[in-house]
């Protein structure tokens, strides 16, 4: 294919194609690990969570735990069915943003937008901060620490993210099979012993719980109702991550939407499984958990603990119960959930961009975030994704019973609206299909999401009501500032568009070009500049030198006129050593003089390499062409001169467009280390 | 003058300089307190620390405290008799970096300028430490929050360097002569007392000092003459920012020369009057004053002084002595020394970039220091001092005594070095004068510079000696490091010079021109860099399209064909939406097929106003460019579309070019409030 031949559209695609990125496609066995880490990973604090708000009716009120338990289960499987429909309806992978903005409007579709974006943040907030109590459960110094170890981790999470993690999926297998395995595999040891009655007690067993005055026995019918209400909706914490399969369709292997549906329900059945296990058995064992700001409501003996004692984790309590004589056991099981609560975190991390992305191609985010290559957008994103979340985690000091009021909400929302989309996907569809099989299809699928909007939208209810004013305010409030900053954007996008619209006189053509070129020297940048000036025969062109010290002066004239270059060199003076007002000022004098015509700058630069020499030149040219952009009429043309050592910023900028984003692998857009191996460059 | 017409070398200074900067030369009586401020300022700290060094061999030691002040007198007579011949010799304002450089060489300069920086930053930590030390005189709850207080007073000061202060005469001259007013007052008033027989004694007059074990009566004189020494260089503070007039003589009205050197001999006799005064009067009122680290040696009737007891600045204890019954007086005094302090402070700020602007000239500095309108390169240079400033202040407690350790050391080095070059400057003369009495007159201004160098030289010796282990050795290591970098830039410009001569070859012409205007939708700026680029009637002409969306694409191709155009669209497909690489590969293949023509790369850009707004815009844009400075023989053209909102970025950049820099003042560059007061605007 000549490239000097101009045939019209010719397609480059292919080779970009292979040479930049490899496109592997995720088998179910490799996206499970991949997508299941933020839901499967809530089971290391709903549990928890419900056992904390039935404590304040005292231990008797654990008899409600394992009926809560099923109440989740039964909203987890509703919502499972659902995004089943969506996955096949929706397999381009806008997830919930697309099916509520397709099917509800734009304003719907930035509602969901907005509470993601919370939810994002509040993922990371969340699991770190729990993440960290299991730390402190096995590593006893950073007890009471939690808030600044968990600062640290997303801090590191950040620096990994930025410098650009590679996601693979081993980087997601092991670790998730792994807590699998040893969640499962400690329930089942559990169970086995319950089955031999030889089922121990957890260390917290022999305590009592101080019912919270206002409720325990003398409790009203509508106190237990709401307590219920309260501990049922901090465990739909677990329901939290199970729509990010709907945004990772693309990534999946053919027939996509068929896989990521049975990768759904797979999901779906070992997370239900693992928090019933859990519910039953801490149930079973004798745990005694409550807020960790209230341990003066658990008593031993009728006397108050000591002062050091320190409430572990529910899954950690167990798992040295059930692990009795077997310390690895504990370790094991309580470095994996650690591990896969870090993984979870940097699903939002991989998360974020993506869905930035896709704001972005909307007109919702800046524009930089739609292209891939712009790192500084995508580096602006983690940053801020980390700070809001270590914002969140020092503000309530890494207690996951805290944030957790915050995070369901969010969730609920964009379930609630994906549902009621995805009814209306259904009933538009239904009024052109004709097919009888087709028809019964979707009218089952509609059935199914309607069940599903019934559960979440009485879930949200319940979520709205119970968990308001104990932190639910904060998260809607930030949707609607990020609600307002997207429609904000969009508008301004709107407006510039409007104002760039292409009408008739545009056509219109400059009658003349008048070149200046740039001089502060005669050296080959200048040359190369008057040279490359010259081969675009403008009208007229000429040399302008900005002059602050006459000795220089009168030299560069005459090695100009040695030169004998055959163009005329004008001098602007400038004796307070400005440089780029009189350029600026005669640039606009050329134009105002020819109204019709244009005028072309050419600024001669030398391409330097590492980062200090880029400090020490080209700063002005920068300016110049910055304050230059504002001046009509004006063309603004750079003529690079490329120095031995900009040879190293090349290479840099190479590796920097080869290297892995975040977000990638869940686009289908990498290696996962199957295929194509040889074709990434690192 | 017409504008089209190509006239060679037409000079457009003129207009420039009067519509930009007024340019207005100061007279002494406004000079003196333009320059001064740092000089006198030093009186109120200078005989605190011969006290306190004195004070180490107990109160009997301070018989000593006139005579130190003498020599201290002697020195600065010398010192200021030698700048005179300076001012006279090298009328341009490059002061002691220019002397040394020109005779001595420039690792002599370099060596100088070095000194100069790091005396910037102890000029602002020592004033502001000291100014500090006063406030906490007359407002008591500053006691033991001088750091804080002097930390926040830098900030203070950056922040109005850093959105340009207006420093002007009357900025300096009223504060400056209220200074000389109250102090002369003060000791004028002091000494009437003392004729009288009324002078009464300061607060600290009944103490008694505890010799420092080894000092006291059974001291040797080996130990007598090293205490002495120290005192004697502590009190050599006093002539710190002397040289100030040497880098300011341009901003002097006519003669210049001649009206520096009268400034300086009226500031050399205002500063030792003063210095003197306080001298003498402290010891007459039996001041007692020790090491503010070491006031358990002060006692009271043989008892400890009780624990909130505050030892006040020297001035501060004789304001409150003098004007016993008239505290209006006393606060008069402290309040205007504090001023004079950040005035000195202040002094800095403008100095740096001065020195930063000569440095930047010889290829010392960062090219951008060089030029005014530089705000980028000017604010780090601000940003840098200030917090330098601010670690030796932390580091140091904000306590002058012992910072006035590192402080005298650079001073000195450069008035060496200065004087050194001015005997050599009057050598070179004297070899080719011949006029008999021109002979005469140089022969004794070399006197002059000789017995300055021989002082300067003991001083120099004696704070080597008594105070590099006491903190002179940060100072001199931080010679080295500015010494170093200013070498290492130096250097790297050498080199890159070298790599860039122009030679013969430089004059071959590009045989043809292949223009792509890069198109990401048909709008005005798409149109107008096609026209544009059209105008300079390349060889080829194409547009490029980066398509990373089927319907996008064929929407753009539909109406690219409606519009008609003439050119041909080429399309690089992109499936990962990566914008940069596809259109960098491309240019670089176009210059391959043709490696003797060029490529022009036409972006069109849209010009917005508001800071927001240019972050939704233009960042692809703008990394493009950047990535294209590296591709050979691609030459990269902005043509700007300015949308309303872009007036508003306009007017900010007009008003900022207009804006008074720090140090203009300095350079005889801005209004002084008494001309061309109109053509200025703010």
């Amino acid at each position: 294919m000549g490239v000097g031949d101009v045939s019209k559209r010719i397609l480059l695609g292919r080779k970009l194609r292979s040479s930049q990125l490899g496109e592997t496609l995720l088998p179910k066995r490799i996206a499970l690990p991949v997508f299941a880490s933020d839901a499967l990973s809530s089971v290391a604090y709903a549990p928890d969570e419900v056992f904390i708000m039935l404590s304040l009716a005292g231990a008797s009120a654990y008899v409600w735990s394992w009926k809560i338990g099923i109440a989740v289960a039964l909203v987890m499987s509703a919502v499972v069915m659902s995004y089943r429909q969506t996955v096949h309806a929706y397999p381009s992978g806008g997830g919930d943003y697309e099916v509520a903005t397709v099917n509800l409007g734009a304003m719907a579709g930035t509602t969901v937008a907005s509470a993601l974006l919370v939810d994002y943040v509040l993922t990371v907030a969340v699991s770190i901060s729990s993440g960290a109590q299991y730390a402190a459960s096995a590593i006893g110094a950073l007890s009471g620490h939690e808030a600044t170890f968990a600062s640290i981790m997303v801090l590191v999470l950040m620096a990994i993210n930025l410098r650009g993690i590679r996601e693979s999926g081993t980087f997601f297998a092991f670790p998730t099979y792994a807590f699998m395995v040893a969640i499962l595999g400690m329930c089942g040891f559990g169970l086995l012993r319950l089955a031999t009655g030889d089922l121990p007690h957890v260390e917290s067993a022999g305590l009592h719980i101080q019912p919270d005055p206002g409720y325990g026995s003398s409790m009203s019918t509508f106190a237990l109702l709401f307590l219920l209400a309260r501990a049922f909706s901090s465990g739909c914490a677990a329901l939290t991550g199970v729509e990010a399969i709907s945004n990772g369709v693309p990534a999946f292997k053919k027939p996509k939407s068929k896989n990521a549906a049975t990768t759904l329900l797979l999901l779906g059945m070992i997370a239900i499984t693992m928090m019933i296990s859990v519910i039953v058995l801490a149930k079973k064992m004798g745990l005694k958990y409550v807020d960790p700001n209230q341990m003066d409501r658990l008593t031993l003996d009728g006397k108050p603990l000591p002062a050091g004692y320190d409430q572990h984790a529910v899954i950690a309590q167990i798992a040295r119960a059930v692990f009795s004589d077997f310390s690895p056991g504990f370790y094991a099981v309580v470095t994996v959930t650690g591990i896969i609560l870090v993984l979870a975190a940097n699903t939002a991390f991989n998360g974020f961009p993506v869905l930035g992305s896709i704001l972005a191609q909307d007109g919702y985010a800046p524009r930089a975030l739609g292209s891939r290559g712009d790192r500084l957008a995508y580096s602006n994103g983690i940053v801020f994704l980390a700070f809001m979340a270590i914002i969140l985690i020092e503000m309530f000091n890494a207690e996951t019973t805290k944030l957790i009021q915050l995070y369901i909400v969010g969730v609920f929302v964009s379930f609630n609206l994906s549902q009621l989309g995805m009814i209306r996907h259904w009933t538009r569809h239904l009024k052109t299909e004709t097919e009888p099989s087709e028809r019964r299809r979707m009218v089952r699928s509609r059935a199914i999401n309607t069940v599903g909007l019934t559960f979440t939208a009485v879930v949200l209810v319940i979520v709205l009501i119970t968990k308001f004013l104990a932190g639910a305010w904060i998260t809607i409030l930030a949707m609607i500032i990020f609600f307002l900053i997207m429609r904000g954007i969009r508008r301004h996008y709107d407006n510039v568009q409007a104002e760039l619209a292409a009408d008739e006189e545009d056509k219109i053509m400059p009658t003349r070009v008048h070149a200046i070129v740039l001089v502060s020297k005669l050296h080959k940048p200048t040359l190369r500049a008057l040279a490359f000036a010259k081969a675009t025969r403008p009208n007229v062109l000429e040399g302008v030198y900005v002059a602050s010290d006459p000795a220089a002066t009168s030299r560069l004239l005459e090695e100009w006129d040695e030169r004998n270059l055959g163009v005329p060199l004008k001098v602007l003076h400038s004796p307070y050593r400005e440089l780029i007002k009189p350029i600026v000022d005669y640039a606009m004098e050329i134009k105002k003089a020819n109204p019709r015509g244009v005028v072309a700058v050419y600024i001669p630069e030398y391409v330097v390499g590492r980062w200090w020499e880029q400090l020490l030149h080209n700063q002005t040219a920068l300016r110049l062409k910055g304050r230059l952009l504002f001046a009509p009429g004006v063309m603004v043309t750079s003529v690079p001169y490329q120095l031995r050592s900009s040879q190293i910023a090349r290479e840099r900028e190479e590796r920097e467009l080869a290297r892995v984003r975040p977000g990638d692998l869940r686009r289908g857009q990498v290696s996962g280390g199957e295929s194509h191996k040889g074709q990434i460059q690192r």
